[in-house]
């Protein structure tokens, strides 16, 4: 995603400097017409970052490792933090900015990679009046809706994490539904002709069972993902002494799924831990 | 549900007799111009019996016990059973009445109590072309949507069962994320004006939510419905050696509900398991 809001940004006119694992995705970037430059070379003279990567140790290692980024940035500029991270880990980023001068935009994200090459996120962003006016032309080039959840970092990640613990309990609840009404006789394409249009709906079950019934498991997000953030969520919720056990639930089978070696598919592929487990042929196998 | 579809049937011109434990709604379906007589002293001339009872051993109990029906009804009257019950009940009821001339539709209902008053309920129905035919004024007076699940009794029930399987787990996941947001500082309005345009919304969160966010608890549909229902499914799904590890941590929490003493109000109050477990309080409560 961190190169598709790279690429809006360039489309946009601003001038963009890429910094990737990946050394192909910077020549690519460099290519479209990104600085040439490495980022640490330019880092004195930007407006602004945009944090792209997994977790927040790695957020953590860029911005403030040893060669992180914020020491280098000149003050008044925004990091802008798309990473999916606890309230508690937004929180501290900001402090730790502040304490250089620099504005934090807590600004989680959603929508994938289409979404993020087309310049049409979700952001759920909180921080001061002075980050979001920053990272105004960022949050213009590369959001569709920019949520504005106040004026501290924190609660732009707290409301990623409630909507990423539904989004991750809806895939694996679809799975669930969609491979027990086959055990009933149920395939997939008349599940989707039935379901949709009843109260047993979800965003989720409309974006991901015709993965399923398509046998079609090219990630467009992947099943590694859900570990992930389902962990984070009820690391959150462990510390807040809260009992999630619908999504603990739910992590496990993405867990399981992970185990069967399934982590680069697309996260529709949960539905195989199922089938697995109770001798079901999906769409698509042999 | 069975006195809206009645009402229905009586507003569509047909006559209709009622039935119900509860003698006060018998009375108020005749005060509207329903059958005055008892409905065993009718029953043979009958063309229909539309059956709304809570379980298979009620159904059960209505059309084939000591008192049942079908022995009294004319050959070729069908049995439009309305019931959320297990595919091999529907396969055994329609059998029996095979047997003995009548004709069975597995029509299970959906939209709750509103919906079934204005005629405009979900029937995922499925039953023989005669039986499809011979129930065609009742379906056009009382349903909105009937989807056609082919030409065997168990079809309807199985696809019944997938929904609640969805339904309700959509329900507790909301209560779960819903509170699990307030433990971060989100309150249930900002939820509401934030998660119905994200990944992580269904029908149910929109649907349910905002009786949590206005604290409204009266019934539209009971917590009760849903240790039965999901109960219904997973005993399927147990008969099938599928395992539902997540609708069954769902059907806990109503479990949980019900020990609590809120079986009879609305579903949503699965959130009050959720708030005594973590000390929340959540909107209307001191």
């Amino acid at each position: 995603m961190g190169f598709g809001i790279a690429a809006s940004l360039l489309r946009a006119g601003h001038e963009v400097c890429g910094a990737d694992v990946d050394a192909v995705r910077v020549d690519e970037l460099r290519a479209r017409g990104g600085m040439q430059q490495a980022i640490l070379d330019v880092a004195s003279q930007l407006d602004a970052i945009v944090v792209v990567v997994l977790k927040a140790a790695q957020a953590d290692a860029v911005l403030f490792g040893e060669s992180g980024i914020v020491a280098t940035l000149p003050k008044g500029a925004v990091v802008v933090c798309c990473v999916t991270i606890a309230p508690d880990n937004a929180r501290e980023f900001a402090r730790r900015c502040d304490g250089l001068g620099i504005l934090y935009l807590d600004a989680p994200i959603s929508g994938g990679t289409v979404k993020a090459a087309e310049g049409k996120l979700s952001v759920m962003a909180s921080g001061s009046i002075e980050a979001f006016e920053r990272a105004s032309p960022i949050l213009d080039a590369t959001a569709e809706t920019v949520f504005d959840l106040g004026g501290t970092a924190g609660a732009g990640s707290a409301m990623k994490a409630v909507n990423q613990m539904l989004a991750g309990t809806h895939i694996a609840a679809m799975a669930e539904a969609l491979t027990f009404g086959m055990t009933q006789g149920i395939d997939p394409d008349l599940f989707l002709k039935v379901i949709p249009k009843c109260a047993g709906t979800s965003w989720m079950l409309e974006n991901r069972a015709p993965h399923i019934a398509d046998g079609d498991y090219a990630p467009r997000s992947a099943v590694d993902i859900w570990p992930k953030d389902l962990g984070i969520v009820l690391d959150i919720a462990k510390t807040a002494n809260f009992s999630a056990p619908i999504a603990t639930a739910a992590l496990h089978q993405f867990a399981a799924a992970a185990d069967m070696g399934l982590g680069r598919e697309d996260d529709a592929a949960v539905a195989k831990v199922y089938a697995r487990n109770s001798g079901l042929t999906l769409p698509g196998e042999n």
